[in-house]
């Protein structure tokens, strides 16, 4: 496609995305279609001659966006918020239009050099001292499996350079919590741990954050038992309840013994560019690496994960490669980015944040951010002050975790009640959220945060909620 | 940013992306800028208050653009093509617009629906059978740890569920040879195999593929030591010479010894295409995974790299997750992505496949690949017919190894002319090609593919080449 044609076809396209994004809230939540539906609506073979734009358009909005769970609808509460802000999208679009590549330094200075000075502006945004250094990644699950080996290769003294894994004797320990992200379990199975050697830290009861008391004795027990105690991993805003683990004494165990300490604040980063919020990651300094991503409450639009760490020199030694046709006279003057993760080819993923911070500016994101705080407390309120009606978790950050509990309703019957409301609600397509597991029983997270929930939208969706389990009364 | 701001920003930046396209051919092929020299340009902190879009655009134009090696300039013979044709920018800028989650099929069932199709697609234009299914990874890089995990979890039946790689007592060998991507060293590394247990086995000293025999026999030695052979990986289009390891007699030794036999074809893939470059990866039905990018030679924009497995349900044992939050009634009968790689969101990545196959259709891209591989074959002949230069390794699809050899030059001498003139005229900013060692000598590679590269910008080249080599004579 030449230029010309590309740039009547994108004025088109953006027409499109505009119109798109300004009647989104005149859909249903959660795609209505069903298994194969989208699938069947398409061409089994691939086309050998062009199509004409029109036609792939109106296969876009016929077959397409029936098949999308809108998680930019102000009534979508589902899993996290996973806003992608316009200003995010424009920088998406300028990356995908220059077409760089990023698989060195010289193969895009300018990417490479974004990147730092972005991963820099969100440091200091998010309160961290100058002593980090940091990456954008595409999602949290690769930033955590990257800390894994990190861990690992620390505490083996480099086994990858030897006979890895199966020449070192003493098994190598992961602490972590029952509430951490599932992609902490599977970074540790990818990374070779194996699930025996993963513990489930026991959590305060009321707050569902990892007891330090616990993970000592567990350290201690490893230890004696001639283990090697490896990694920590702290959630700061786990998925099922915005759980807190408590960084600063989990830290000060982590110095103690020499054991990696990874802060996964996936969710929870964004907060932190609030400053009454930093007190969530307390400790945070003591840690070895972090990630959290833009991507979710801040915004910037998918994938945009970023992971920080104190001692890239040695990120570098486990991840590096060095090919002939790689190198270059500037090697030991400039970051080589692809020896920071695993794929070697990056996109100019800075871009969308370089985009995003200056043309929304950061006092407009913080803003946001309070609303969406000051919002699920309101609805945290209502639904603690009427009768059977439960707020099962406490409500750290955005996310309200409730329950309908009727007088005499327990076990198994309760839970066919929760989640008989809340399917009902979530097939309707009026609102989304995500049911959830807490101490055996199924609740209801609602989790506030898509950038056009205002409240308003909080009072039509606690309307509803109350409405559809009146149905079930 | 509201809809409507976006359209008006929006509609800016198609310009600006049309005119940069058509104009790029003006600009310097290697970004000039000196380490440091992009990020100076930038402010080190963060924007407190909205900056206008015109500044952006300004500081995109006047600060980034000039930190671009212009992969997509018809003088751009470094590395591999990496076009980013913008059909599929189209598709990319769809998907930013969209902005969907996917996490799970429910989160947005046109995004899995449309991979699989695409998937589909791809498989039937790759002459591959309807025994293998596909997924979108981001690179080849990840494609290929993820290959190796699942051998690693073969070959040691599901170590992970138990104590991991620690407890797996007979050391777990790859197969694989100097030539193979860096990324396959870097992926056995990360995935805990350790360097010793990579053996890299002897190439023909003609073609640089891999030895069966010389494979047989590492095999045996091996199992006779009580190792454990678990993978062998075939290149097809390495990134040095575009060697091609001869995936059918490697494919009888992996079903003979029962071995997992990964094809990487990053490179290749896009030539399968076309029915009579098929014969380069004959025997891949043996193998159990292959992965190959359509981001490059092909030009569906980065990041678009394909992994296709024979067997979906060892893929899924191994890298499932299903936490409560991510459950939902159709579970048993959709396809969840996130159980075929390690990240667990992703973006619509088919859509860009979408796009781009439809609005180019695939008759005239197996075209553009068929001049390509025309206008390496002029390239070679020219370079073979004149004195002193010499085509160093078998031209097999789009690159020619080149080294002009004066008279009486070897060694440390010819080293230093080799990337005398290649440097200079990667310096100029004319041309940009890739030195690379092979055999111990520096040569030059000269990877033919970029969309706008037609015949004229070949002898452009080797007039430039022949020149700037007289100006060391």
């Amino acid at each position: 496609m030449a230029p010309e044609e590309f740039r009547a076809a994108g004025h088109q396209l953006i027409d499109w995305i505009s119109d798109y994004r300004k009647t989104l809230d005149q859909l249903p939540v959660r795609a209505q279609v069903q298994p194969g539906e989208v699938a069947r609506g398409l061409s089994t073979s691939p086309p050998e001659k062009p199509e004409p734009l029109s036609l792939v358009m109106s296969d876009l909005e016929r077959i397409v966006v029936p098949g999308i769970t809108q998680v930019q609808h102000p009534m979508h509460y589902g899993w996290f918020p996973s806003n992608a802000s316009l200003a995010s999208v424009l920088g998406d679009i300028a990356s995908s239009g220059l077409g760089t590549l990023g698989i060195s330094w010289e193969s895009c200075p300018a990417l490479t050099e974004v990147e730092e000075v972005v991963c820099d502006w969100l440091r200091q945004l998010t309160g961290l001292s100058d002593q980090w250094e940091g990456t954008i990644h595409d999602t949290a699950s690769t930033a955590c499996l990257t800390a894994l080996i990190l861990a690992r290769e620390k505490a083996s003294d480099y086994a990858e350079m030897k006979s890895g894994l199966q020449g070192v004797p003493n098994p190598l320990i992961i602490y972590t919590t029952e509430h951490a992200h599932s992609s902490i379990n599977k970074a540790a199975l990818l990374a070779g741990y194996g699930k025996e050697n993963i513990r489930l830290i026991d959590v305060d009861s009321t707050t569902y954050g990892m007891s330090p008391d616990a993970l000592r004795q567990a350290i201690e027990e490893d230890r004696k038992a001639g283990r090697t105690p490896t990694a920590i991993i702290a959630s700061v805003g786990s998925t099922g309840v915005t759980a807190i683990d408590p960084v600063q004494p989990l830290g000060l165990i982590a110095r103690e013994y020499d054991i990696w300490l990874h802060v996964d604040a996936a969710m929870a980063g964004s907060a932190m560019l609030l400053e009454e919020c930093r007190f969530m990651w307390e400790g945070v300094e003591l840690s070895d690496s972090v990630s959290w991503n833009p991507h979710k409450w801040m915004g910037t639009i998918l994938d945009c994960s970023l992971f920080y760490v104190k001692n890239p020199q040695h990120l570098i030694r486990v991840m590096s490669t060095n090919p002939s046709y790689l190198r270059s006279g500037v090697d030991g003057d400039v970051t080589q980015y692809r020896d920071w993760g695993i794929p070697l080819g990056r996109r100019f993923r800075a871009l969308k944040l370089w985009f995003h911070l200056r043309l929304d500016g950061v006092e407009s994101i913080r803003q946001r951010l309070r609303r969406d705080l000051e919002n699920a407390g309101w609805l945290a309120e209502q639904v603690a002050k009427t009768k059977n009606w439960k707020v099962v978790a406490p409500v750290t950050l955005q996310t309200v975790c409730i329950r309908h509990e009727p007088d005499g309703l327990n076990g198994e019957e309760l839970d066919k009640h929760t989640l008989n409301w809340v399917n009902r609600i979530n097939q309707s397509g009026e609102a989304f959220m995500s049911p959830s597991i807490l101490d055996g029983l199924w609740m209801v997270r609602v989790s506030v945060g898509v950038e056009s929930t205002q409240r308003e939208h909080l009072e039509k969706l606690w309307g509803l909620i109350q409405s559809t389990v009146s149905e079930f009364e």
